[in-house]
């Protein structure tokens, strides 16, 4: 018996490489996981450094894992709203907009961006779960006339306060006037790409998805090249940030036993809309009821969790288990450790003292308010921007 | 730049562990993958070294990734039928069956093992997709009356020609007449589990479906001690055996752009039996049609392929696009390297010399019959015992 305290991860064709895997290793990837049935590296120089990288400069990701289904036909603009809870009857061609996909029990099923197209042609931009089988099961059963399938799309993106100087100068200044949550189908050196101002950093930031999954190392190279004079880095999505700017992961934070309402998520949820949609008569039994548990943040004492949670971990509180930790690492800026909890009502209270039981032992803990950063009220980030956590737009 | 050959995998709380988790990593298991949204061991010694002790001895695997998803209810053996164009009428409680789920255009959703529980209760054990949503949204939208989730349930695998002996010592003599393809619902010393005899190894085998996963490390250690007079090691699907066996896997050799005709598997689509099933149509046009590409075994040669392929390799037959090879290996006891593919019925005839394109460039290749290792056949394992791939049961 020899524990082996950092396993490699095996490449074999069963997990597929996005288009830009090829530039991922030749850029020095060290760690991988997988989503969508797809290779999504971690980081290259080390998680501390590759946020210091993003949040004082511009980082590129490879998110080609974010897989999109592609809804098109008559009933594709019925269809899609039958999908989420979230109303859609004011989005417009060139919004996107960050829905919830529920179950009949109002469970989530993922957290997606919804790409509206056209009338009647919609992408959903995933999170880690297979929607594709989900909405073809439901239209295949229900005949709904619509087209479903997976498209040759891989997103990158562009994240960091320098993102837009990059952008400009790949696209044009339009890059500029483009809007939060909206897009632009456009080109690059004839490469066909959509350009939106989306991302998953809580820094500002940019996606550009790839239409023709054969040049992605052509893209790749054309960004890096373009943001060199502004000193961009490969990145991915970091942990760090994320949880700082209290943004949600799916399957870390919430999945099917999950709820809106517990995410504190009720205004994706348009109960009073008259409009027709899954998990509806679940949604207002238990926004009627109220939920029992509650989605905060934890400030934890004890030494750096550089390496984070690998699991949920239980919380107590007066002695008993009220609920569990989905999230947790250290913040190099804010100097202490962050984490996102589900926990009672009761624990769940702004300044509750709590224990998070670790794999070392229990820790204190306390509650605070999300999201741990916000540039605008720090005196830290004088110069950011205000920025948004993907759920409010 | 600095190009990282062998990155390591990281862990977090997105990706589930199984309840034998702790347990590799004290066994020292090297290298993981995922698989249905969780953590799966790849190999403790080396790939080649697991394979020897499989094929001589007996290894234990955490094949938890396997998840189950229960369908029960007054209609859910109406329901499963419909799921899959396996004719299911005469299958019995007690009974497994390998059987290929399909879309309305005949493409494969999944092909897992089904384990008929009760005349109104089943478990899909799965390969890499997530059919709980496929099937929630099929019932939802269909109104079946059923009931669908995903037990607590995590198979381990017991394999190797002396997996019989082991079993025996921890279950008793039964072990001995239970049939290939049937299961027993029992315990070990209170843990509850459900043994079958099935695997994914080409050799003899058995799963322990643990039933309780707060059990897991308890019922790892109990087969590794009773294991230890047979030199039992730990272990994982092993590539080299299952392709040695020209076993099919979900993701590697087939997809939902793969139909069960091109697999050579249409005695698992029961077109003529009135039976009611997703893809029956189109499955009865492609059988009436025909394939343009099927199934077939490569020898190729080069320098042994110890890595595998880690993507889909171009296959070319007479200068021109032939198809493609799905996966591959170098088998130590046959010192080849071993192809499976999907090529035109052309390219496909047995005899044929192509070419396949890797990433080292082309590697002469000829089609040669399936599967590539059988134990009756081979002069070199006298003793071994017939053994069928799963597809066959």
């Amino acid at each position: 018996m020899a524990a082996t305290s950092s396993p490699l991860i095996g490449f074999s064709p069963r997990v597929r490489q996005s288009p830009f895997f090829t530039a991922t290793q030749r850029w020095g990837a060290k760690a991988y996981s997988t989503y969508n049935h797809m290779y999504m590296p971690l980081y290259y120089d080390s998680p501390v450094a590759d946020y210091w990288k993003l949040v004082e400069g511009v980082t590129l990701w490879d998110v080609g894992v974010e897989r999109q289904v592609e809804i098109s036909g008559p009933d594709a603009a019925r269809f899609i709203q039958y999908l989420t809870p979230r109303d859609l009857s004011e989005t417009q061609a060139g919004q996107c907009k960050y829905v919830l996909l529920c179950d009949e029990t109002g469970g989530i099923v993922n957290d997606p961006v919804l790409l509206k197209l056209a009338e009647d042609r919609f992408w959903l931009s995933l999170a880690d779960s297979d929607v594709l089988l989900w909405a073809k099961g439901l239209a295949l059963a229900g005949k709904w006339d619509v087209e479903i399938h997976e498209p040759d799309v891989s997103p990158l993106q562009v994240q960091g306060p320098k993102s837009p100087e990059v952008m400009a100068a790949l696209f044009g200044d339009w890059i500029h006037e483009l809007k939060y949550f909206w897009f632009r189908e456009t080109e690059l050196d004839g490469i066909p790409v959509v350009v939106s101002r989306t991302g998953w950093s809580s820094e500002r930031g940019y996606e550009v998805f790839l239409r023709d999954g054969s040049r992605g190392d052509e893209l790749w190279e054309k960004i890096m090249a373009a943001g060199a004079p502004f000193g961009i880095a490969p990145g991915a999505p970091s942990t760090i940030r994320r949880i700082e700017g209290a943004m949600l992961s799916y399957g870390s934070d919430m999945d099917l036993g999950v709820n809106p309402y517990e995410l504190g998520l009720g205004r994706l949820v348009a109960l009073d809309s008259g409009l027709d949609f899954i998990g509806k008569a679940a949604l207002a039994r238990i926004e009627k009821a109220g939920v029992s548990r509650r989605f905060c943040g934890l400030a934890i004492e004890g030494a750096p969790l550089h390496g984070g949670n690998q699991e949920h971990w239980i919380c107590r509180y007066n002695g008993a288990d009220c609920g569990k930790m989905t999230s947790a690492i250290y913040s190099p800026r804010l100097d202490f450790n962050m984490g996102l909890a589900l926990l009672s009502l009761e624990a769940a209270e702004e300044g509750r003292a709590v224990e998070v039981l670790g794999p070392q032992g229990p820790l204190p803990a306390k509650v605070v308010p999300l999201p741990f950063y916000d540039p605008m009220k720090s005196l830290a980030t004088g110069a950011a921007e205000r920025t948004q956590p993907a759920a409010s737009a």
